[in-house]
């Protein structure tokens, strides 16, 4: 059903089952205790950063379906990105199965686009199981987007660290909590800036329309959520967000909490402005998120996953950052009821 | 609804308004006088390939719009993807709009995928009219994936010519013929094809699969389609996709088309194994095809678009390539009462 701009599902989905899995640093940060696994070697046993990413997430995938009792054939669709040049992060991972597979391209909101796409699939009764998969890790981000880790370049202060974290949950037409309500699919956001270095600001104004336009399709408050999370605004964006929405009377300083600004402990790990990438949110809901709502400790969130949709070409044209933010409801068998 | 690994939407969604624009080398191909626009200028009055690109696809979704005396306030979500790192040619064509957007990166078979996921937006009751958008640009595509055009390079006999062409369509829960009916979400296959300059071979399996899949789900033959429709098998790719599903007993001959061969003149225009590009099948989907599903000249289609997910990197690094085929049914109004 359609709502406003907004999407509600006919009836809630489970998310069956889910996993997450990160690097060394990743596992070193403050939410270290709730990733189902830390990696320490950060070529996951392959021969190049590229093929590293696709077995960290064609594992995190495998963990899933491990974590919930199920194979391969139970699941109809992988839907999955990632921030590599043709996704072929998730491209090269899905190929290991014999899944069919809708490839996204959502930058850091991947997380978000995924799991609404399942949430169709599941909703149209074209699927009784289907995937939403990511992965971002730090050196194939880092020679892509920006310079050869030999290079030893200066990050700035307003620079974000792209996390070695990937995130699956498996969607389904059958199962408990916690459960996938409906969304709000993103519009392009682009107030000018750009500062590759600074993301979280290019975002923030993405982030403040979904959910504004998502609390007032829904009829909802800020109140209403036990958490309203976003997908890496980092320890810049945060607040630019908190602003942008108190402009429009909107409060949700409250209920909000930030991927980007949860991973990493900014004093002792040296990441400035906090953690980014299509695996940080997706580890953060798989590890975090999902379980305090299977066991209710959260009854309602909002997971809002920002992502900056630039290439490593367009600012040298002089191109600032479009940005979009997609947004998902999540419920605790307990937040149904409310 | 599933019907086996395949779609069938709840009732047929129109295919309410669509448009194509290609260039001035594809405007002088076989497909001339089916084309609503070429344009003789390859930057699009852009400075740059890129910039070009995303205006190629912004004026054909516009022409789409105009077509169907819509406004862009009528669309609740546009789906579109294309072949520049990180998509870029979509999102910043997006980017004009305040349309929400889903990104989606299915290489040439983009086409496929986009209007799958906006058929579920509309069969969901999310949407009441979604776009599928894609394009592809001859200069954008040589300079990420091949060599510096004035590097003059040889091309091999197998190679195929990235069109720069774009292809936009409405999907609608009301309004006329033709009709979307549902599809198939493509398996990767990959048989280790590792030659970049025979696409067509890489993609030959993949179609083979999902044709297959289709033809089983839906318990029908190729005898009672007007048309299977590929996308971008090209000269070298289309019999290995017949030989294929001959030796699984299923003859196409007779039925089968393909975008890529039918783009260019094969000795004239020096194209050598044929079209390519996401926008390839996708302009000959919605100018040739879709006008002929209109007035009941083809009243029964499958469109099977194929895609390459390899990245420019990828090879370097001995990789084959792995390869996707996704496919929508789509009839004429006579071809409902079939």
């Amino acid at each position: 059903m359609r709502i406003g701009s907004s999407i509600a599902f006919s009836q809630p989905h489970s998310l069956y089952s889910f996993a997450s899995i990160v690097g060394q640093k990743e596992g070193e940060g403050p939410m270290k205790n709730y990733f189902d696994k830390i990696e320490a070697d950060p070529t996951f046993g392959e021969k190049n950063w590229e093929k590293a990413e696709s077995r960290l997430q064609s594992d995190t995938f495998a963990l899933a379906l491990q974590k919930g009792r199920l194979q391969q054939i139970d699941i109809d669709c992988i839907v999955a990105g990632d921030l590599i040049n043709q996704c072929t992060g998730s491209s090269f991972a899905v190929r290991e199965t014999k899944i069919p597979y809708l490839g996204v391209y959502g930058a850091c909101s991947t997380m978000a686009e995924s799991l609404l796409i399942a949430g169709m699939l599941i909703d149209g009764g074209f699927s009784g199981k289907s995937a939403a998969v990511t992965s971002s890790h730090f050196s194939t981000a880092e020679r892509q987007f920006r310079f050869p880790l030999s290079y030893g370049g200066q990050r700035t202060p307003t620079a974000q660290w792209t996390c070695t974290a990937s995130g699956a949950a498996v969607v389904s037409s059958e199962g408990g909590a916690p459960f996938i309500m409906g969304g709000c699919i993103g519009k392009i956001a682009d107030l000018g800036v750009t500062d590759t270095s600074n993301m979280g600001a290019a975002m923030a104004p993405a982030a403040a329309d979904t959910i504004m336009r998502y609390l007032q399709d829904t009829q909802t408050n800020p109140e209403d959520y036990d958490a309203i999370v976003t997908g890496d605004l980092g320890n810049i964006g945060s607040p630019l967000l908190i602003d942008l929405l108190l402009k429009q009377g909107i409060n949700i300083t409250a209920q909000h909490q930030d991927c980007g600004s949860l991973m990493f402990d900014e004093q002792k790990q040296d990441t400035h402005a906090g953690g980014s990438g299509c695996g940080c949110s997706a580890s953060i809901l798989c590890g975090y998120y999902l379980p305090k709502l299977q066991n209710n400790e959260f009854r309602k969130i909002l997971f809002a996953a920002t992502g900056a949709l630039l290439s490593a070409m367009s600012p040298q044209q002089g191109e600032s950052i479009p940005s979009i933010c997609h947004l998902v409801e999540i419920r605790s068998q307990e937040g149904l009821a409310c």
